[in-house]
């Protein structure tokens, strides 16, 4: 790719790869650089010369439209052709209804198997999008923009998109890696302030999952992360991105058990959000949440003492977020646990940490410690 | 595969191999085995738990019922859950509706990651049964169990899954390998005549794309296979598999061109399909009156002579086949055309014959000849 993140070569970008032999691709970590952000996608997709974007109507104008514009700039001999729409905020979007309404208005649209579509929004977009992109013509090519925190550290890297069914979240979809990520932190600046925390709780996930030093770069750096400072943004972004593109590189397709370990927090998670009623908690306060059932449920195990359950707990508090949720009731919680993915025939299983940085996929729980677990955070 | 379709050991039975590395599978082709296909399913798919049986209603009486039978039978000590639905027979039930409807069905039945689809129908169920396996939890293993001819010798073989949009079929879908794909020439005794030998129009195309001397074989054996002789039939579908298998597996994805070739008479097909009204012709039987069409395009084009045009229509006629459309408009035809998904940006490509056994990829063809060709087949 001949694009580059800096017109003045100043430094402040950099860039991931995910390394997914001939289905890798790049994450762009940039500030300010999103009104060139059609150059780069026209760059590294030559033969494009159709784009659907797709944005949350809550970023449209302020970002899904300067991207527009600079795809429409690319111009030259070739033209790129762009049609653009917008689907409302918030998860009930991620409905068969609306990817049935985004497929035919691509083909209204003119769409055909060379189109490109580029979400524009957080992981609901990103995951319909996516979606759309892999079953458009049984796939077209596919770009992230995420405009939240969350998707920039998780959920527009590795692949993973779909839609809900009405009794569960994320049960249809497909394994479809995008053709290039582009974060932009600058885009933050319009993200409100509570779901800005709740991307750090993916953040403060990697830490506790693989990396100790950066777990302790957290602690150090909170401030900093809660005030948007945008190196140390971009750092933690980086740090993240690293993290989820070694481990999907590892196990693209969650087969290997390897992938499991980015789940840490999210089993007790799920359930806290399908209980409190989706909406009430923003996904990574239920991730905080469910991270310190996780701890607890270690250290009842006997895998953990009790520091780390007090450091995690210290970060998470430090970065804004919930560790308690006084509704957690393990006999609506549990239930929900058991339709999840990723239970294996009925059979309850967690990623739990054993020190900060290190993680085991634990099966065979006794319920009365996932229970305990449960009511430890409330 | 420790399964054997004879009991007896007498060999009234073949294998093709479609060979996609680690998506590689095999046809298994037999007669008077699907009460024993439970067996061969359990066998190939060792950690099966949880069977999911999508049948057409038209055969689920008869053929569904037996395999479910046969599924429960296998038994032991982790004895297979089975679950089954039938969808109406036809067209429309490859529609969004009928597949969320599958979905939630599915997750209803308790189904998981590890639960494997089969299918049981002709295209119509192969292609929507193969959507909801690769759409559920992301994927989820696949098994085709082909109950008419032309799912037999095309939709069951290579992978190409989906549903239609109104405006447009086969708009949304996915390519998913089937893990095995069980075919039983029994099974047609319960197919009604005209779509029996509406597949045999997919069969005559890869004697004219691909193999000369089975094309002269299908002229001397039109007859036999009018008669359903088994043996006949075999030697037809085993045929045409390889033939198919080969293809799919030199170009999987439909990226290289090579998989186009299987398009023969198909883009005139789907427009006959479309401006007489889906269900007015069988797929087949526009398919036998597209290969005409095109035949005629390439005579018009210089690119073959009339005899391959004679035979190619006495063939046809043989095998019960039509070889015209007296309501063929290129008025209507044309914007179909232009609509499929092999159109490129706007210029409409065809395969053509050169020779009986041979055909080409060909662009940049006049409307005017188009027309000439579609008037011609009146």
């Amino acid at each position: 790719m001949v694009w580059s993140p800096n017109e003045s070569g100043e430094s402040n970008a950099s860039r991931v790869e995910v390394p997914l032999g001939e289905r890798s691709y790049l994450i762009e970590i940039t500030s300010g650089a999103v009104d060139r952000f059609g150059e780069a996608i026209a760059s590294s997709l030559e033969d494009m010369t159709h784009a659907v974007v797709i944005a949350d109507e809550a970023v449209d104008a302020d970002w899904a439209e300067p991207l527009v514009k600079s795809l429409v700039a690319v111009g030259g001999e070739n033209p790129i052709r762009v049609s653009k729409t917008s689907v409302p905020s918030g998860e009930p979007s991620k409905s068969i209804a609306q990817f049935e309404k985004l497929l035919g208005w691509m083909l209204d649209s003119g769409g055909d198997r060379r189109s490109v579509v580029i979400a524009v929004g957080g992981g609901v977009v990103g995951d319909l999008a996516g979606y759309v992109a892999a079953s458009f013509t049984r796939g077209v090519r596919f770009v992230q923009v995420p405009t939240t925190l969350l998707a920039m550290v998780d959920s527009s890297v590795g692949g993973k998109t779909g839609i809900n069914l009405p009794a569960a979240k994320n049960m249809v979809g497909a394994f479809w890696q995008p053709s290039i990520v582009l974060i932009d932190t600058e885009v933050l600046s319009t993200l409100p302030d509570r779901s800005y925390r709740s991307g750090l709780a993916e953040v403060i996930k990697y830490g506790v999952i693989e990396d100790a030093e950066f777990f302790q770069w957290l602690e150090s750096n909170a401030r900093a992360l809660i005030d948007r400072d945008d190196a140390a943004l971009r750092c933690a972004i980086e740090k993240s991105c690293r993290c989820k593109a070694r481990v999907v590189g590892e196990d693209e397709r969650e087969t290997s058990g390897r992938r499991a370990i980015l789940n840490y927090g999210h089993t007790f998670g799920h359930a806290i959000e399908a209980t409190a009623g989706y909406g009430t908690l923003l996904h990574g306060e239920a991730v905080a949440i469910g991270m310190q059932m996780a701890a607890h449920l270690a250290i009842d195990l006997k895998m953990a003492d009790r520091t780390l359950l007090d450091r995690q707990n210290a970060l998470i508090h430090a970065c804004g977020l919930p560790t308690t949720f006084e509704n957690a009731d393990p006999d609506e919680m549990l239930p929900v646990m058991m339709r999840d993915k990723k239970v294996a025939h009925g059979k309850l299983r967690f990623i739990l940490p054993t020190e900060i940085g290190v993680v085991d996929l634990v099966g065979g729980i006794e319920e009365s410690a996932v229970r305990r677990a449960i009511t430890s955070a409330r």
